[in-house]
């Protein structure tokens, strides 16, 4: 908990390079903010692809986290929390018209204009919190907020027994995305290039493809790209049906050369897919729906914060978590 | 009508160049197709794209027409006529779930794998016929297959009073799905580049923005994009607000370099949108719902069709006309 003497923090920066900085100031929460200590934190595709220059971002990195609020109002002291991304205004039209993740003038947690969790405390609008029930551990709690993105998918568009669907990736949000979709019973394959999250598939029963192997055949009546990278998209189109939907999860900083005239010409719907629903998630992980216990590779203090990052990127890790606290 | 002697027609054929051929051969209809002598048919978009590449087609050009039935069954034997573009199998996996216009094997009039409308004789299956009323000229029928195209996007996203929408583009589609939109009384707006085809819309009351004035803010509910250039979907992911749907009416041969992020980030819904009903476009033209004569800027002979081609590739005409009978 902060004091007088404990104003500068521990803190993974992002500033061109990354680094971490032993003397980042103590947050200072507004008066609707909790100031919460950090326990744990995860490495995501988003923080990576910030590090490559997406968002333009300065600042702490990290939006994944459960902690503890140390100071707010009494309704959140003490209690163990995890945080919604978006921060908003809730004055302006898209807050208005009851699509606050979209505010106009949001800063997003780690992403954009605010300071994220890869540091000792973090200050977040109460209203944003959500308090993490016992059922769920603290490596748990870290995926709640990739696991609600997961879970969008299934709100956005609607999945039944015969729906066939494949996800695009093997990284870790088409690994969430895929034990989302399994709940539905659809058919479903996954359809990536890494082979040990492949295998991570295959061990929970998922139909898998290698991107070498695929022969690509435009029936999948849902494809979901979660691919981070933009030739995703093209492999996805390759997949799905005419009429049918093209989930797009994967947010990349580069762009590519795309032709969308077989989205016109196919009558594709491409459905934008980003924040997700937290409830579903905490639901699912409280009643043990999903797993994701072993999706963590590895743990690492804060303290080697970019050693984690280098691991986060290497394909034979699957989550790397910074243990922040103790 | 064809004899013993005439089995020889003219036809303006792409085979790598454009070219008028005066012994291309008579069309042979199968059983079930109906042979039309053509009187009237349209330069369109697709026709121009197909010259520049786009789906690598060869043969007779052109897929907006209407003629004349000179052979076929009973039931359509002089018959004033036009046609619906995709000639399906109707056992495909698509044409058993009611997705004929996406039939795996399907050929389509003047784009792929089966000869097209500009020339003397064209043979369509009798399934794809439609009756042209009296009530609508050959001027106004041959925007019909269009005018359906421009329909979908009704069909496909409801549109109300207060939805704002932006049609981006000012091309021969553009002033159609404009003009189609405009009957919903929604808040429309035309952003495009050519001064001549926004003269057009002005004096339809149809507000517009010139491209080069263009302020971009994400506000439009729903955007269409009937430019039909690889830039116009960079225009449209601009204007939509975040949940947002952007109609994508252009199949360009061209590729283009597209950061598909705003569309995760702003869970837009994009909704490709090719064909569309036949039976609205014509009841619309019947009722005089939409100006289509005033669009005609220009009548050419069959024989001055390579010249028309460059007149429709010309900002300052919008439709051209390919007069074939009389």
């Amino acid at each position: 908990m902060p004091t007088e003497k404990a104003t500068q923090v521990n803190a993974l920066v992002f500033n061109q390079t990354l680094r971490l900085d032993a003397k980042y100031p103590d947050p200072s929460p507004r008066e609707d903010e909790a100031l919460i200590e950090v326990h744990l934190a995860g490495i995501c595709a988003t923080d990576i692809e910030i590090t490559k220059g997406y968002m333009s971002y300065e600042g702490v990195l990290g939006h994944e986290f459960v902690g503890t609020v140390v100071r707010g109002s009494r309704r959140w002291r003490g209690r163990r929390v995890t945080a919604e991304i978006n921060c908003v205004c809730g004055k302006c039209d898209m807050c208005q018209q009851g699509l606050a993740n979209h505010c106009r003038k949001r800063s997003v947690i780690g992403i954009s204009g605010r300071d994220g969790c890869f540091a000792q405390f973090i200050a977040v609008p109460e209203r944003n919190l959500h308090e993490v029930p016992g059922a769920i551990s603290d490596e748990q709690a870290v995926f709640i907020e990739p696991l609600a993105a997961a879970y969008q998918v299934v709100k956005q568009c609607p999945i039944e027994k015969r729906t066939r669907v494949a996800v695009i990736g093997s990284g870790r949000l088409a690994l969430l995305v895929a034990q989302v979709l399994r709940t539905t019973g659809c058919r479903l394959e996954v359809v990536g290039r890494n082979e040990h999250t492949l295998d991570f598939c295959e061990k929970k029963g998922i139909q898998t493809i290698s991107l070498s192997d695929l022969v690509p055949r435009a029936d999948r009546d849902v494809v979901v790209d979660c691919s981070g990278n933009p030739d995703g998209f093209e492999t996805a189109m390759r997949l799905v049906r005419p009429r049918g939907t093209l989930v797009l999860k994967s947010t990349c900083a580069a762009g590519t050369r795309i032709n969308l005239a077989p989205v016109a010409v196919n009558e594709i719907t491409v459905l934008g897919s980003r924040c997700g629903p937290f409830p579903d998630a905490i639901g699912a992980l409280a009643r043990r729906d999903i797993d994701v216990e072993s999706m963590v590779s590895r743990q690492l203090p804060l303290a080697r914060g970019v050693e984690a990052f280098e691991l986060a990127s290497d394909p034979r890790y699957i989550k790397i978590l910074l243990k922040v606290k103790g």
